[in-house]
């Protein structure tokens, strides 16, 4: 086995660093805010601020910035003494050799891409406080045990190829890798995965596998996306799951007919079934304390004098437990029809026209079941935490539920895995205003790099 | 005064045509099926039956296929003896001359343009029955006492530059050359009236408008659009007006967030309240018999796990008195701002949950009011319809008036104008599978050109 390339003069083993040592152990938190604010160069977005940080993102995954951005994600790692690899799904795996290289390593994960108008945290925080922790580690001439690695997963969000935490999916088995390769963009609906993977220079001849790139662990570092910490002042969630979703696509077919011609009643009227539609989904959500969600919606003709005939939507359905998803789920695809069909399901107030009937299909696209981080993750990041935090932690800290899908789901599946969560101003993301303060980064960051720490002293355990 | 170029030896003058000589000159009707056919080689649409001429048309205004239907509309009138103009506006005038060429030409109009899942009818109609009467003339070597023309206007539909009838709009003085031409594509934005006009080259020199292009009167022949004329086995409406109209622009602006982490009380979900708004206005159509048609929405920023924050869409509004649509204006800018901030306008059973309010803006883009056509044009129509159907044409011919908006609503503020309707299949139009009868398109086209004969008789009485 090759040892760590630098030299190894001052070198720690981390199986000899004391609870003192690793709490002394500091990330750089101008750097790592550089690091963020330097990859967000590549595919700046909406401008809400004065200062020049204050703008969102709109990176889409495989797109141009999605490459540069990829780019440097490969040769920072490089530099800093990486063997990086590229998979069939276009996943980059960073590894540190460690003094045990014939052991897979412990992970660190998170993602590049954004979506259409998202913001400079949401998935970057998680990879630059991955490359903020190998740059910590090479400056403290820390030896792990065991290799360490950051991972970037493409197209966690589902934005531009509607399947999200794809990359890891496929990863993880969960997701056969054609279903990703054939994925198409959602605009303008001409690229697939493959196209772009093969386009950008990221199809890498490694399969996509949990066998063929075993990991020991995967930590992410994610800002909240929700209220939660901010409201009640904490500093760091520790996650202990996901929440459950499922994402469809409803079609209505009606007819295109002339908007001054056709009385109400000769209508198939296909956006209007849609709004009803869109509308009792929410009212599901409302009666069984879930969320219901239209993202995407596309009509045809599109015309402002014809009744459109065709309309698709998407449909996000998400709640704690499997069993609410599953009876939402029952709801929807019993009463869509009922809809279609002219029957008043909103209730006898709605004195709506009824026209003639149009026809639904609903397809199921994507099921994330609720998730469970594995107790020896969940151990590490809470004793990271409170490490961190000091004494006053136990009000700094907190428990929690992740509403947000993230990689770390799928790599749970494959690994003991688990998460950490900063705060994010009002809870705002998928929005170019997201903010997460400078000290929470950095907060978080250190939290990720012990959390692997000790995660790495008690693999042998 | 130059007389009609052909030889003169069989010329008859109008004036000198008995009723027997009226009633005996026919338009041809295999010609003109072909010429309609033939000019749909240029943006042949959707297929839905067999047969070659079984599809729709997709021809959006100042498109390349526009153009080369343009083009044959322009050379097939050139070789017929015409004279054509190109107006600022792309319309384009076909005179051929009588004997008194100091007067204005009796125009027979409609638009070669089509919606994007259109049919092969709806305007097509009018112009190629238009060619067939000057082919018709010709054959028959008939010299009319005054010139007479054919308009082909441009952009009739508003499909693809969202101000429908804008260029007999802009000759009738009512819409102002500026606006039209400043007018953008609906999709996918780009392109400007002017930009394409230019482009296409059917920018014409000539100023678009009445003073420039005078006309004595305006015939337009038409599919109906609506089933009335199917439903009741009449051949022949005689059209003796238009309901009136108007097109708003509704913007809604919530906030982009995560569908995920977002619960239901914290989302100012643009979509929902513009479902909320879709559904009402149908309702307010309800209870006010009038009509409300959305067919185009956009949204932002288009994601499935992203609560859209920018959501606009169409309105149309329809009623044949104008007090109606003026009222459903009312209510509706009274009641959008409401769902816009949460109010429960769509009543107590909504049981909907109210996130954050949003914003609303609405604008008028459109206004058509209620239209009456000419005493002396509904007359030619009416009298050139009995003569064509014959001893039972009391049971042919119908009295209507028209839901659609047609160019001569905008003729009809500058000069005497009517309309012919026949008949549709199912009355449905603004769709590919939109079909009038061979026999039926004849028919209305030889109306159409006795009416024409007739008033061109009456007008130094
Ligand atoms: N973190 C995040 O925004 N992930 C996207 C997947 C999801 O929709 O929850
Ligand atoms: N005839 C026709 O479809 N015209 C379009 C204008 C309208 O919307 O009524």
């Amino acid at each position: 086995q090759r040892r760590f390339s630098i030299s190894p003069r001052w070198q720690i083993r981390t199986k000899e660093m004391n609870e003192d040592l690793l709490k002394s152990l500091k990330i750089n938190q101008g750097r790592l805010m550089q690091d963020i604010h330097h990859t967000c160069q590549w595919g700046t977005g909406e401008r809400w601020g004065d200062a020049p940080t204050e703008t969102g993102m709109t990176r889409l995954a495989l797109s141009d910035t999605d490459k540069e951005a990829r780019d440097w994600f490969k040769s920072t790692t490089e530099a800093l003494g990486c063997k990086t690899t590229v998979d069939s799904m276009g996943n980059i795996f960073a590894v540190r050799p460690g003094l045990r290289n014939d052991k897979p390593p412990t992970f660190v994960g998170s993602h590049l891409d954004t979506q259409p108008t998202g913001g400079r945290y949401d998935g970057i925080l998680g990879v630059t406080a991955g490359v903020e922790m190998l740059k910590t580690l090479a400056d403290n001439w820390i030896e792990t045990e065991y290799p360490v690695g950051v991972v970037n997963w493409t197209n966690e969000e589902g934005a531009r190829f509607p399947l999200s935490m794809v990359a890891s999916g496929v990863w993880a088995g969960s997701i056969p890798q054609e279903t990703a390769h054939n994925t198409r963009e959602v605009y303008p609906g001409t690229a697939t995965m493959l196209s772009e993977l093969k386009r950008i220079g990221y199809l890498g001849e490694t399969t996509a596998s949990y066998e063929s790139i075993p990991m020991a662990a995967h930590f992410e570092l994610h800002i909240e996306q929700g209220p939660l910490l901010e409201m009640s002042n904490k500093k760091i969630g520790v996650v202990k799951g996901v929440q459950a979703y499922k994402w469809f696509t409803t079609t209505v077919k009606g007819r295109d007919t002339h908007t001054g011609t056709t009385d109400l009643k000769s209508r198939a009227d296909a956006l209007l079934v849609a709004a009803k539609m869109i509308l009792h989904s929410h009212r599901l959500a409302t009666a069984n304390s879930a969320l219901a969600s239209t993202g995407i919606l596309n009509l045809k003709p599109g015309s402002t004098n014809t009744v459109p005939g065709d309309v698709t939507f998407s449909l996000d359905i998400r709640a704690p437990q499997d069993s609410t998803v599953e009876k939402m789920k029952k709801l929807v695809v019993a009463d869509f029809p009922k809809i279609a069909a002219g029957e008043d399901v909103l209730g006898s107030n709605d004195a709506c026209t009824f026209g003639l009937p149009c026809s639904v299909s609903i397809t199921e696209d994507f099921d994330s079941p609720a998730t469970t981080f594995h107790p020896d993750c969940i151990d590490s990041v809470s004793k990271a935490a409170n490490s961190v935090l000091g004494p006053n932690s136990h009000n700094l800290v907190m428990d929690m539920v992740s509403g947000a899908g993230h990689d770390s789901v799928y790599a749970n599946k494959r690994c003991p895995t688990s998460m950490i969560f900063v705060p994010c101003r009002e809870g705002v993301s998928h929005n170019p205003r997201e903010f997460c303060k400078e000290e929470d980064c950095a907060l978080g960051a250190q939290v990720l790099m012990q959390s692997v720490l000790r995660f790495d002293r008690m693999r042998d355990e």
